[in-house]
């Protein structure tokens, strides 16, 4: 089922992403063109606060056309850590540091035509740290019990991929009330 | 919290996805550049057979550069139907048509760098139509209890966004043991 690279062509070099255009060649011998975005990768953080809430931040998404409903998350810097990664945008979009970490997920966002990948940990034991949000970013900190993000889920207004699988990762570890989400 | 177009240049117009570089203007005034992938947008669909299993693919994912476990997806044609393209692609990477559906989710992949956009539905009540992969597409179809997949997801095996999406939703809708992801 492999494809393998005959030639790799860079179309864009960015800020956030790169492009290049790959020619493979199929299992059946015959060549087509792959579009690939070429991604740093990336860490995202469900944090749950001593009274079970998960933070989420509000933000403007440029791509979206509007505010979406976010876990803390940011792309990797040259060599980082991810679990690194998670700490510095908890703290610089939340402005909360924890003591305890858990790596709970490890996915391609979109694998059809990128390759990022996510880093998906739980957060608990929180305390507050200063927050230091990058110069370009405008945000929002809100604290939402996880049955009521669940509910957001449900409803369509919580709408963004790692979110939702952050959230739901956070609801299988963590709710321990007999009907929710229990042993699985 | 909003940011106003003020500049959009095409970097590129290819096979799956367009790249445009614009430039914008931030809340407190300043500029930055945005990138921005083009996506036609995608649908994806949770398909359980009469046995409460859900239809995986297998495939050789280029950009990830291995074999995923996916939820049958693909990108929409021009003008179409998200519902449409669901059943389009369900037909064509599984061979199967299904009777009932419901729309559970529409989420963004990732809002970051893309305005991909995708449409998750559930589909019950299968039956066999024929396979007709595009060209550039080899796929294998395996049917896999909901609780298998959940446990794929929590052991990392199952490592692409929207199939955990769909898998949790999936669940959350049809797994009726008290003690399983009922009541949220």
């Amino acid at each position: 089922m492999q494809e393998k690279q005959v030639e790799s062509q860079w179309i864009y070099r960015g800020k956030i992403l790169d492009l290049k255009l790959d020619t493979v060649v199929l299992p059946d011998g015959k060549q087509t063109a792959r579009e690939v975005v070429v991604h740093p990768g990336a860490a995202a953080v469900a944090a749950l606060n001593d009274s079970g809430e998960v933070l989420l931040i509000r933000q403007f998404r440029y791509p979206a056309g509007e505010v979406l409903w976010e876990l803390p998350a940011g792309k990797l810097e040259r060599d980082e850590d991810p679990l690194e990664c998670a700490r510095r945008e908890l703290a610089e979009e939340t402005g909360y540091g924890a003591r305890e970490w858990e790596h709970v997920s490890t996915f391609y966002t979109t694998p059809g035509f990128s390759d990022e990948i996510m880093y998906m940990y739980l957060a608990r034991g929180l305390y507050q740290e200063k927050k230091s949000p990058d110069n370009d970013e405008f945000i929002e900190v809100h604290e939402m019990p996880l049955a009521k993000a669940l509910e957001l889920i449900r409803t369509g207004e919580i709408k963004d991929a790692k979110t939702i699988v952050g959230i739901f990762l956070a609801g299988q570890r963590t709710i321990k009330n007999g009907a929710v989400l229990k042993n699985i």
